[in-house]
């Protein structure tokens, strides 16, 4: 494997710091309850994740459980079909920060792609980013319904708004986050903003393959499987 | 077959009443973008459907187009997951009216299902319902994940918050309508709120099954194969 100066995480074959970092631990099922999201945050206390992502409901428990702690507070903002009006994403993202939210993935509005109304979503975007009051926002695109000329505009669009990441995928659509796909955001975004990588990520490989892609933030369900398989995965 | 008094429908076989005014047109994928709407409201006008139910994004276009029309617009709320703050579901509410819409289908917050906690469901319909004023409100229980005791104790909560309707399903869940679910819901309501089945909606034969169970209201994305199909089963 050749390790390029940008690779943004030391693999086990080349040290020992571990992906914890870079993943957002993640619980977004409609149904889940406090008792989950009590454990969730206990775990990423303990583990040293980079965030929870919890639904919106929950963001008032996580902020009370991780107080004091460096894992960050996030949730989800018109999510996961991006089509609630855009004062309702801003609202959203408003109330969300005042119930203790340090991050927020926003979905952009799919509708407005195919429109080719770039302008739109570009604006919605920094309208959210702008309630956020430097909270970070990742735009979530949706690639799966995307062609690859419409994933890298995006990306651009995305970054001109102010948003902190690009994010591949909600985990509810039909396809989830796919390596060339990060390759693509990723020499859109031209180290102007971080790109997500989330949507079916379940093993160590997985992880490993978007992070060499050169992803910066990774979301799943699986962190505790990831980090298993990664210490196992170590030389000695 | 045998018809009761409460029977929702004349079906084919027993008179000519078209099932159009029973079902809900609806178009809810994300990037369904303008020209779909125009298409989708067009088909309602002519056929006579109850309502349309389209994205919250382009509630403004759909009421644009129905105005003067008996056509109702509906559009979602919390939707699918049902998760966004109590705050934001009542602001959304009030935005889509605002936009035009005259029917709201409200995801009711499923976390507190497993929690017990049925009187912050309940609060929270009553809250959508005021701030909905007047505007018939569905409360989509989302079936799939609930035991049957659940079913009937929300279909209680939902008649009890002064919402218009009980909804099975999102159509975005793992499951959709089931009939016995309907069933229970009808059971459940006494008559005192609607039920409306959704989620998976696909023929005439589908749909007569859930008619003849109680539902008085059918939300499906195959409205127009319904009544063609409807048409072919007409004797004569």
């Amino acid at each position: 494997m050749i390790m390029s100066a940008s690779t943004p995480i030391t693999t086990p074959e080349a040290g020992i710091r571990s992906p914890a970092s870079f993943i957002d631990h993640t619980l977004l099922r409609p149904q889940a309850g406090g008792g989950e999201i009590r454990r969730l945050c206990d775990e990423a206390r303990h583990f040293g994740f980079a965030s929870v992502c919890v639904p919106p409901l929950h963001v008032p428990l996580a902020a009370e459980l991780l107080a004091g702690s460096p894992v960050r507070i996030g949730t989800v903002v018109g999510f996961p079909l991006g089509y609630t009006l855009p004062a309702v994403k801003v609202f959203e993202a408003e109330q969300l920060i005042r119930c203790g939210a340090t991050e927020l993935d926003m979905v952009i509005s799919l509708a407005k792609v195919g429109e080719k109304n770039y302008s739109a979503i570009g604006a919605e975007i920094a309208a959210v980013v702008s309630a956020a009051k430097g909270v970070p926002v990742k735009a979530i695109i949706e690639c799966c319904y995307l062609k690859d000329a419409e994933k890298a505009l995006l990306t651009e669009r995305v970054a001109d708004s102010g948003a902190a990441f690009v994010k591949t995928s909600t985990g509810f659509g039909p396809g989830g986050a796919v390596v060339d796909d990060v390759r693509i955001l990723v020499s859109a975004a031209r180290g102007r903003i971080g790109v997500k990588a989330a949507g079916g990520i379940r093993s160590w490989e997985d992880c490993r393959r978007f992070l060499e892609a050169g992803a910066s933030r990774i979301g799943t369900s699986n962190a505790l499987r990831i980090l298993e398989e990664w210490r196992k995965a170590m030389p000695g």
